[in-house]
C-alpha cells in the first residue's frame, strides 16, 4: 500500500475503493459504442451535479485548463474582464487573462473575505466595457465562499458573462448554475467528484454560447467548437482520459444514490462540526464567509504552520493543507470536508491536530495561543 | 470485468496488471516530498526512453495538447512552419498552426508513403523563412515510419526546429532524439508507455529553448516557462494527473527491465511477423515504409472494413482499428504491436482476422480477394 493516511486536503480527496477498482479493470478502446454509451451517460449525469440544463464539456487536463478555456473561448484580445481577487486561485484568472492579451480589471478583496455583490454591481455600472466577471465559488486558498446567487442576479442584468470557478466547490457548496444565472462553471475531477486528478469540466450557457461566435483568441485543444461537434456523438475530439471517465460514471452513481441535496447538507454539517471543534480547540477561523468545501484556521502564534502540517503528515498519518503563497504560507491550516471525506476521518484528523499542537507548544515552551482568541 | 478482449489498437494499448493495481492504491497528496520524489524519478527516467539529455515535460492532457504546446511555445503569429502531411495526425499540425495564426506550408506525401528527406531539404532551401519542420515518427493513421535520422541531419543545418510527433511511436520505433538532432519530441501515455490516456510529454532541445525566448503566441496552461520553474523542484505548476504519473513510474521500471533496445527489437520482430502473416493471408500491406508501432493492411475487395472490425470486436473479442477519415474509412485495418502487446495476442488476433475474412467472403459469395495480390 502506498499510503494508508487520512487525507483531508482540498484535492485530491480520497477516491472510494469501488471507483479505484473499476478504474483498474483492463482498458478498452474509446472509439467504440461501449465508450460512447458511458461518455453520453456521464455528460448527462454531470448536469445533475452542475444543476444545469447546459452542456457540460469534459477535458483531459487539470482545472487550470478549464479556467483558461472559460476565458479564451469567449473573448478577443483587449476585452475587459473583471476578476474578483480574494485568493491565489482567483488571482490565476488575472494571470491567464494577461497571458492572452485581455484587459483584466482587479476587484481586490482582503484574503479571508468574500466579495460584496454590491461591489461587483458598482464595477459593472462604472465600466460598461466589462465583458465577463470571474468569481470563485469556494476560494480554496482561503476557504471563502462567494455569494454566487446574489452575484448572478447582478451580472445577469448586463451583457457580461459570469464565470464561476467551482473546481473545488462543485458538489460540496451549493451552486445552482441555471437558477443563479451562471454562464460558465469550471470544475475538476479530484475534489467533490472523488476521482484522481486529470479531468476538467466546463458548462456553457446559451448566453456564453452566443458570445463564442465572436471570440477571436487563438485556440485548438480546448476549442469548444470541436467539443460541440463531438458531444453530439457522445464523443470527444481528442483521446479522452478514458479510465477517469469510467471512474466518473461510478462516482456520479454514488452521488445520485446519496442525492445532491443530501451531500450539500452533509458537507455543511461536517464543515460546521470542523469549525466548532477548531474553535473549541482555541483556534481562530480564517474565513469570514465559511465554505462547506474546506475550512481554514489560523495557526496559533509561536507555531510554525508548515512544521505542524509536516509532523501531522509524516509522524501521524493525517494530511491537511497549509497556507499557499507568500501571504499565507505557514499561517493557516486547511481541512477539507467534501467528497468521500466523512465525519470519522475529520474527527480523527482534528484529534491529531489538537494533540500535535499541544506537543509543539510544550516543546516550544509557549503557554497558549492567545492570538487566536 | 469490463472487457476481457484482446486489444490490438494503436492506443490505448493494454495496461499491464501491475500498473493497473498500483494506480488503484489509495491516493495521496501531490504537494509532498513523496510525490516530488516520484515525479523527479520519472522525469529523469523518461529521458532514457526519449534517448535524450534534454528535459522532458509532462502535461495532464491528451497528445494533441503537447502537439499544440510544441508549436505555440516556440513561435509567433505569421511564422512559417513546414508540415509534412502524410496522414490524419500529420495534418493536425496544419490545423493547429492555422488556429494560432501561423503560416503552415504543406508538404503533401501520398497516404501510405514516407516523406523523402530530400524533399524537406529542398523545401527548406527554397524558403529560408521556414522556422520549423513538423514530422510524424509513426503516422498512426497509415502506419508509415518517417526517416527521422535523415530528416534531422538536414534540418539541423538550418535555423529551423525539428518537431517530431512520436505520440504512438515512442518506445516502439527507434527515435534517437539527441543523436538525430530532434528539437521537440511529443508523446502520450496510452501507447508504448502502456498507460491509460491522460498524460502528454514534450522534450525540448537547447536550440528550441533559445527560440522559446522570442516566441510571442499567447499561452498559459502549457506555457513551458511555468513548467521549467517547477521541474527544478520535481513538480508541476498545476495539479498533475497523479495516478497516471504513479503508473508511469512502474511502466518505466518495466521498460528498463526489458531494455529499450530489446523493446525496439521485439516490436520490430512482431511487426515483421504481423506483416508476413497478413501477406500469407493474401492481404496487401498499406504502408510502403513499415513501422514497428502499427501495421496497416488493405481490406480485400468486396469486404466492408468497418463491418470486419465490428464483427471481430463484438463477436470475437479482438479489437483492431479501421481506417480514419474520409479517405481511409473502411479501406484498411490496423494492427498494433507496441507496448504490452505480445506475440500471443497478435497470433490470436491475426487468426481471428483470417477466420472472420473467410466467413465474410463465404457469406458475401465473393470468391477471393484478388485486389490484394
Amino acid at each position: 500500500m502506498i499510503n494508508p493516511a487520512i487525507l483531508l486536503t482540498p484535492g485530491p480527496t480520497p477516491v472510494p475503493e469501488a471507483i479505484r477498482k473499476l478504474m483498474a479493470e483492463p482498458i478498452f478502446h474509446h472509439r467504440t459504442p461501449q465508450y460512447r454509451k458511458i461518455f453520453g451517460d456521464v455528460s448527462e449525469r454531470l448536469k445533475k451535479v452542475f444543476l444545469t440544463e447546459n452542456p457540460v464539456y469534459t477535458f483531459a487536463g487539470s482545472g487550470t485548463l478549464a479556467m483558461e478555456a472559460a476565458l479564451v473561448n469567449f473573448h478577443s484580445a483587449g476585452d475587459k474582464v473583471l476578476v474578483v481577487e480574494n485568493g491565489k486561485f482567483a488571482e490565476r484568472f488575472t494571470l491567464i487573462a494577461k497571458a492572452f492579451g485581455l484587459n483584466p480589471v482587479s476587484l481586490k478583496v482582503p484574503y479571508g473575505e468574500a466579495p460584496a455583490p454590491r461591489q461587483i454591481g458598482e464595477a459593472l455600472a462604472k465600466d460598461k466595457d466589462i465583458r465577463a466577471v470571474c468569481v470563485q465559488l469556494c476560494e480554496t486558498s482561503t476557504a471563502v465562499l462567494s455569494d454566487v446567487k446574489a452575484i448572478g442576479e447582478i451580472v445577469s442584468k448586463t451583457d457580461a458573462l459570469l464565470i464561476v470557478d467551482a473546481i473545488s466547490g462543485l458538489g460540496a457548496d451549493r451552486l445552482e448554475t441555471d437558477k443563479w444565472h451562471v454562464d460558465l462553471v469550471i470544475s475538476g475531477s479530484q475534489k467533490a467528484l472523488m476521482l484522481p486528478p486529470g479531468l476538467a469540466f466546463l458548462s456553457v450557457s446559451p448566453k456564453a454560447k452566443a458570445r463564442m461566435a465572436t471570440a477571436k483568441l487563438p485556440r485548438y485543444y480546448y476549442d469548444l467548437r470541436h467539443y460541440e461537434k463531438s458531444i453530439a456523438d457522445n464523443d470527444t475530439p481528442w483521446t479522452p482520459a478514458l479510465t477517469l471517465v469510467l471512474g466518473l460514471q461510478k462516482s456520479l452513481e454514488m452521488i445520485e444514490a446519496e442525492g445532491v441535496d443530501n451531500i450539500f447538507r452533509r458537507c455543511a454539517e461536517n464543515a460546521q462540526y470542523t469549525r466548532d471543534t477548531l474553535q473549541k480547540m482555541g483556534l481562530k477561523l480564517f474565513s469570514k464567509a465559511p465554505s462547506s468545501t474546506v475550512t481554514a484556521a489560523c495557526v496559533p502564534e509561536g507555531i510554525d504552520g508548515e512544521k505542524l502540517c509536516k509532523i501531522m503528515r509524516d509522524e501521524k498519518g493525517v494530511v491537511v493543507a497549509g497556507g499557499q503563497g507568500e501571504q499565507m504560507k505557514g499561517k493557516i491550516i486547511r481541512i477539507c470536508h467534501m467528497g468521500a471525506i466523512g465525519r470519522k476521518e475529520i474527527e480523527t484528523g482534528l484529534g491529531v491536530l489538537e494533540e500535535t499542537l499541544k506537543e509543539m507548544k510544550s516543546s516550544s515552551g509557549s503557554s497558549c495561543c492567545c492570538s487566536c482568541k
